[in-house]
């Protein structure tokens, strides 16, 4: 008989050790994935950010700023740089050379980009439009309101770039700004509407006068 | 022996039922709440917000703008109107009379406000800064950078509004602009940390030439 229940004793823990297993599995198999939400804060420090787009060279650079110093602005230009297929970028005014060169080293590894710009923002001077629009990226301007104010980007129709910062030097050098990075579907699919509802009704031949 | 098995069976339910009971209850319990996330667009159509001030008298309303529309802009209201015990609010531009009479509504109500603000734009023609200041409501200017460019605001510690959205006429009415509004702590507190940073470098005193 001790022998009948130290059997069942010992079915019964194995019993309870395979239901805690299960649980376990179950919970951690449907609880919903933690989704990436980051906030970065401007002025950034300034860094060297040679080794974000030669990254089979990272030790070639020699000039005077600090290198491999983690800062908003490389935190930024890595997530634009994580793109593998495509780029809706929304902004209001555009003028920054790192984000600018991010942007054609994108286009040249074949990642689809849409750039939609502020018509009036685009011809000032400095202005990054006319230089992505000659390198043969699709870029729009919007028409029919006071501003086209967005500040926004989506990587690869699932992260969601966007906050106060204008891509320009003064915004990540100068301002107090901020940018929210997120992967949560409630916050990026309206984005990607809202880019796509601009795009459509934006002028495609309007920038042809681009000049820079 | 058949009775023992029908008893050892009917165990075997109950013993089953009660674990799907508690996987289910111990699933809804620790799994992450769902929190809000909102997004609005601008520009917002033009709406009567009076029932938004007037609760209490919902129909007493008879300006010629469409009643009981709900807009972005009514929805922005809301969002702040819900405050009850704080709002910390860090803004570029504030030019706008509803977002002007929201604050001091809330200020009237007992919500404590501090109101953070780039200094430049606290005093051109209409800024609203100067009448939160006289209202009673404390207003710092930043200094240190060329523009305090955030537009945001946290209501009640757990409400984060940010976006491109100045809080101006134009950028309501004819700005293609954004705002996001969440409860997600990942989102929101870091914010919370970026308000307190730049209220206490901020100048309490500054503001005492406001003179509109």
């Amino acid at each position: 008989m001790s022998m009948l229940w130290s059997v069942r004793v010992g079915l019964g823990v194995v019993a309870l050790s395979l239901s805690v297993e299960v649980f376990v599995w179950l919970y951690h198999r449907l609880r919903p994935a933690r989704t990436l939400n980051e906030v970065l804060f401007f002025p950034s420090e300034v860094s060297c950010v040679e080794n974000l787009f030669k990254a089979s060279s990272p030790h070639s650079c020699h000039c005077p700023l600090p290198h491999r110093v983690e800062t908003s602005f490389s935190r930024l230009l890595c997530h634009l740089l994580s793109a593998s297929s495509s780029l809706d970028l929304c902004i209001f005014a555009f003028s920054n050379l790192d984000l600018s060169r991010a942007v054609l080293a994108l286009h040249s590894r074949g990642v689809t980009i849409r750039v939609l710009a502020d018509q009036d923002y685009s011809v000032i001077t400095g202005s990054q439009i006319g230089v992505l629009r000659k390198a043969g990226i699709c870029v729009r301007g919007h028409v029919g309101s006071v501003h086209m104010h967005h500040k926004f980007a989506v990587v690869d129709g699932r992260l969601l770039i966007t906050g106060s910062l204008n891509w320009t030097l003064t915004a990540v050098q100068n301002n107090v700004e901020n940018i929210i990075i997120t992967h949560e579907p409630d916050l990026v699919l309206p984005f990607i509407k809202e880019f796509q509802r601009l795009w459509v009704q934006s002028e495609p031949d309007w920038c042809h006068f681009l000049s820079n």
